[in-house]
Parts: C-alpha cells; sequence; structure tokens
C-alpha cells in the first residue's frame, strides 16, 4: 500500500507520530494540548475514482475500524494527561485531506471552554516530550501502532 | 425506556424534530446553517451508575449504531440543502449531556471556513420551513425517524 501523502498545513503543523494499522497518527505541535490527528488510508470513491474526503463516506468497515481507534486514543489521553473532556471531530473545511481530531481538553487549557480550531495559541512540543510519547504510545496500543522510523 | 430529559441550553438553542431509534434529533434554530444534533439515549457507567457523557466511552454496538444514523443524516443534509463539507464533532465542553454534531458547510455560509461553533450569527427557521423538513426527513429515513408529537 503506498504511504499516505500528507497535506502541505497538516506537515506543517504536525508531527508524525507513527501509524495505527494503515493509518497515519500527528501529533499538533502545541504542547498546550494534547492534540492527536488520524488521517485515514485512502479508500476511493467508485464512481470518480477520487479520494474520499468526507468520513460519511468512507466504508461502513473502516469507519468502524476508525472508531475502535477513537477509542482507543481518547483512553490514551485519558490516562496520560488531566483531561475533562475529549473533543472528536471531522471537520476539514481548510485542510479537505480526511483527518480526524482526537483533543484532550482541561477545564486549565487555554482556550476552554472554547473549541480548538481558530484558537492558535501555539508552545512546541519539545523533542523529549515527544519520543516519551511515543514510548507510551507503543506500551498502551502495542498490536497496532508502529512509530515512525 | 424513559424519555431523554434534554439539557436546558439544548432546548432553548434548538428544533426537538423527533427521534431516530431512540436518539432525539435536534435542529439547531438557526437557519443559516442547516445543524443537526443527534442526542443518544442514555447509557451509564458500569462502574459509578452515572450517565455517560463521552462518545468514546458509549459501548461500541451503541456507537456504530450511531455511527449509522450520522451517515443517514450526512446523506440527508447533502441531498436537501447545498453543502460543500460536512462538519461531525462531539465537543461538549459547555453542554455536558452528550451529542454529536452534524452540520452541512457552504463555502457561501457566513462563518466559513471558521467552524460554527463560538460563531453565534443566529437567523431562526420558520415554522413551514420546519415542517417541510421534518416531511423529508420522514421520506429519507422511513424505517427510524419519527416526528416530534
Amino acid at each position: 500500500m503506498a504511504p499516505i501523502k500528507l497535506d502541505p498545513q497538516l506537515e506543517q503543523d504536525c508531527i508524525n507520530l507513527g501509524t495505527i494499522n494503515q493509518n497515519v497518527l500527528l501529533l499538533m505541535n502545541n504542547s498546550l494540548i494534547p492534540w492527536l490527528i488520524l488521517i485515514p488510508t485512502n479508500s476511493f470513491d467508485n464512481t470518480t475514482g477520487n479520494v474520499i474526503d468526507e468520513f460519511d463516506l468512507l466504508p461502513f468497515e473502516q469507519q468502524t475500524s476508525l472508531l475502535e481507534q477513537i477509542n482507543q486514543l481518547s483512553a490514551f489521553l485519558r490516562k496520560y494527561f488531566q483531561i475533562d473532556k475529549i473533543n472528536i471531530a471531522s471537520i476539514g473545511n481548510v485542510v479537505r485531506q480526511l483527518h480526524l481530531h482526537i483533543v484532550g481538553r482541561s477545564s486549565n487549557d487555554y482556550c476552554w471552554p472554547d473549541v480548538v480550531w481558530g484558537n492558535n495559541k501555539k508552545c512546541p512540543w519539545q523533542e523529549q516530550q515527544v519520543a516519551e510519547l511515543i514510548e507510551k504510545l507503543e506500551k498502551f496500543i502495542p498490536d497496532s501502532f508502529q512509530k515512525c522510523l
């Protein structure tokens, strides 16, 4: 299977953590909020041949597989961060490449209770923090998470 | 099964359209954007006995059933409105009652490409428009949609 080519905006804003099955797992490069982004492996529209860019148009089996991963990643955020609420979303008004947000929110974070989208205060993750996060993902999702080489 | 008691904020902001299976379907009372809200029937945390307010903590079967409904409602929005993108989200930082947003976005709408949350420009739906929408839902989802009496 061909590797997923990342949208330039996502590439610029995020750190590539690795894959879960064939889906790419990114970390928004903002240590103020634990914010994961899952990019589904490409599925194609049978009529147009185009890559599907809407979650509801994915094959149902792929949706349920992604759902399992959303559940795992939400549990991961809840275990390792101080989380008061999980925000899950498929938006894509600007970046059309299909991507799913799994965001751990705290009532102490900088934009609570507003949504994170459009609230751009940022503080990059340190390399050591990212390495530790990847180690934790390897322990938490041992069957399917593979770190980026 | 006891009827779902709506959060006062949702009750104030939305029009109750009816139910899909046991889930309540609301329409955000803002005709500028076709914005549906699905409220899952209550599931309870086995340990605490509390109502579950996080999507990822719902039983998987309930999640997949909701997923089917999200797919149906997205297709509905795409059929009857001028839609460039569907936004799907579970947020709940302010209203903790679990609710899922299914929003039809157009590149011509008032807050494109920003997200709808926190962008509060509103124009109420007219009664006749809501009646027509309910009729369309009855045709589009004949097996499981039941209008609010």
